[in-house]
């Protein structure tokens, strides 16, 4: 038996902003940020848990406390006994009254609880010697189960159900588990697209990711109609009739506005158009959904549970569900939603702009081919290629396509130098900048 | 001219789970708190902006520090520009693009937006000399809408739209004001209702409450059904056929678990089933409205924002809106939330279970009343009696009914002694206990 004996909390940030990096309709500057926790035991084997909540910069050091807040209360916890129920380990942090009021079940609050179950997480999976995604595709439907908290799900998704879902994908979980180590699983890029690059950039990133061999890539829009029809036909000179161009609008309208804009690009051949409005409006994001068919409709990264994810998929809000591994509280919420796309026939294609989504959400992707909808068909990975040299398994991509990580954990551990250097605001990077 | 000069924030904690007031089927023990901010400027007068968020207790001292984070902001602001220009500034602190991406919109960081801009509407009115509600219902419709942001709105309610409702309410303004200052505004009481009081209790603060007038209470249910019609009964009993009586689930339940559940309570005469189940579940509670119809259901008090609120009159999922004054970014997004309830004709009964909330909400319901649907038909709100003696301007009751105050600001500022005594967790109150 072995208990946790500190948590550490650390406000690391990242310059992106002095490049444009990640710059769209609303977020003009962001400095990709993580309120990063470690978690350590006293256990002889020397194991940490490693997580984090993205942000975009100010308000990280806010995220970063809210963080300790929640992981101060496991010191002194019995490893063993959290991370052998995670199910409960879960619903203990989700169903804490007090803390409960500040959300419930949204917001910094349980960002928070996400990183402190996904550094949970870690541990499990480094203590079992596995990547996340092939511990989870190891557990029994059974087990997978026992994982997700059915509250306020039932009239969509019930456990029985969940199981039935769980069980029909066990017979081929061996095979596609060698596919998907032997060929990788789908990418597209968002590189060549942020909005603050010029047209120039845009075209030769463009070229570099058809050379890569992405079959997708993903345009910011929604500041400036002209804007967005040039770099739009732009792209498509560039990456030919044959690769897929997604539009990101990152919540910039109202719903009326949706329409209109979106047949003004739509010749130029749209694969999707990404968060048109407030990721709140469920039923916004329906009627959009309906004016703009057979365009799809795309979001999820700041959908703060699997409530409103349930809705989305009730009211036919979207054709692409793009979960996202720090939003939500952790591994065990997207056990949920990645159940309920199932239940909908719904694609996961996570989002993953940011530092270290990459690492993180591509073992839920590689879980879900294996042990959940069984398939890969219309999903992809976002792929953003920044920051990947900080982490200490970072993501590989071949041929356009995620390699299957083989490290054990979960991924998100940063490097104990990028960690130092890129402390805020007494780190290296930021004191240099300062001056 | 004049400047802010300093913002002073406090992590104020009241003692309540001592007496399970405020207990209920999610909060068992709750400890009553407001995470306080009190703006000060250079100007001669002396005057000061206070405000709060209100939550159930740990976690208090994060959102302490949100407010700090985003009011330490305004240190070295013209108060004037701000003051002159609400809706602007409104938008200057929602949309901090970094900020907002801890919500967006939601959670720890927008009620700490909402502390801010409601300690800035405290000072205006303070400087008006009028009370929040007067200052309030003194604008024109024009200057309304100004303080309404309609992203996200429009599509249920535009600037136009709101203008023509606020326009129609002008003719009768001054009657209705007289009408409230002479009659003041109905109420209803929570204080018989908590789950951990005693049948006796129960019984003896129901008499009570009839005895003062009031024409409504409330009941906390959903931990135990056969609890739930025994108390029920009792209380049936105990006012008689006239008063009206709630209940209110704290979303202890699943979509399909509450028409059951109502059913066995209903036969007693059911005024409203509130927040039966999560507060994101647009379609859930549209879908047991449907079942339980004609007993209305009632909810807000966690309604994140403007934006689940608009889909909630869309989707027909309450008969009862009851806005929460420390929930949303404050005085103007309520502004919006109150046209939106008045464009869908549904009447507006706010929240007001915690320590000053009645002294925030009566200002809404009362600017409501006079400037925006020009009706308390259907409308009451809700009078928990705990923790008055701590305010400045402690909302005063009249037979049953909220006597208009006259004191200006917007009545949420705490006795200097009170804050001292209740400062958590080095003030007498918490050090006696922890003793």
């Amino acid at each position: 038996m072995s208990r946790i004996v500190s948590v550490e909390t650390r406000d690391v940030r990242f310059p992106t902003s002095r490049q444009l990096d990640g710059s769209d309709a609303m977020n003009p500057d962001p400095d990709y940020s993580a309120a990063y926790l470690t978690v350590r035991t006293d256990h002889g084997d020397g194991l940490t848990g490693d997580a984090f909540v993205f942000t975009i910069g100010r308000g990280n050091d806010l995220q970063t406390a809210a963080v300790e807040l929640v992981a101060s209360g496991l010191v002194g916890a019995d490893v063993e006994e959290l991370l052998d129920d995670m199910g409960g380990t879960w619903r203990t942090l989700v169903y804490d009254s007090q803390y409960r009021w500040l959300g419930p079940e949204k917001g910094v609050m349980h960002m928070a609880i996400g990183a402190v179950v996904n550094a949970l997480w870690d541990l499990k999976a480094k203590r079992a010697g596995l990547p996340l995604w092939r511990l989870l595709a190891s557990l029994t439907p059974e087990e997978l189960v026992a994982l997700v908290d059915f509250r306020y799900l039932t009239d969509a998704l019930t456990p029985d159900e969940a199981l039935a879902i769980l069980r029909s994908a066990e017979p081929g979980r061996a095979q596609r588990e060698a596919d998907l180590v032997r060929d990788g699983y789908p990418a597209y890029t968002t590189t060549p697209g942020w909005l603050g690059y010029s047209d120039e950039k845009l075209v030769r990133l463009a070229k570099e990711a058809v050379s890569a061999g992405f079959e997708q890539i993903k345009l910011k829009v929604g500041d400036n109609l002209q804007d967005d029809i040039r770099r739009m036909a732009l792209a498509r000179e560039t990456v030919g009739p044959d690769i897929r161009i997604a539009v990101d609008a990152n919540q910039r309208w109202d719903v009326d506005e949706v329409a209109p804009w979106i047949a003004e690009l739509a010749p130029y051949g749209v694969a999707w158009v990404e968060e048109p409005t407030s990721p709140d409006d469920i039923l916004g994001h329906a009627e959009i959904a309906r004016r703009i068919a057979p365009v799809p409709v795309a979001t999820g990264e700041h959908v703060a549970n699997r409530v409103i994810f349930k809705q989305m998929l009730q009211a036919g809000s979207l054709s692409v569900l793009q979960l996202d591994a720090t939003r939500v509280a952790g591994v065990n919420e997207n056990i949920a939603i990645l159940l309920l796309a199932a239940k909908f026939d719904i694609p996961v294609c996570p989002h993953a702009g940011g530092v270290g989504l990459c690492e993180a959400v591509q073992h839920l992707s590689m879980f879900d081919v294996v042990a959940v909808s069984g398939s890969t068909k219309g999903r992809t990975i976002e792929f953003a290629d920044h920051l990947h040299e900080h982490f200490v398994t970072p993501a590989r991509l071949q041929g356009g396509r995620y390699v299957a990580p083989q490290a054990p954990g979960g991924g998100m551990e940063l490097l104990a130098e990028s960690l130092e250097q890129h402390l805020y605001p007494d780190g290296p990077v930021w004191q240099e900048a300062a001056q």
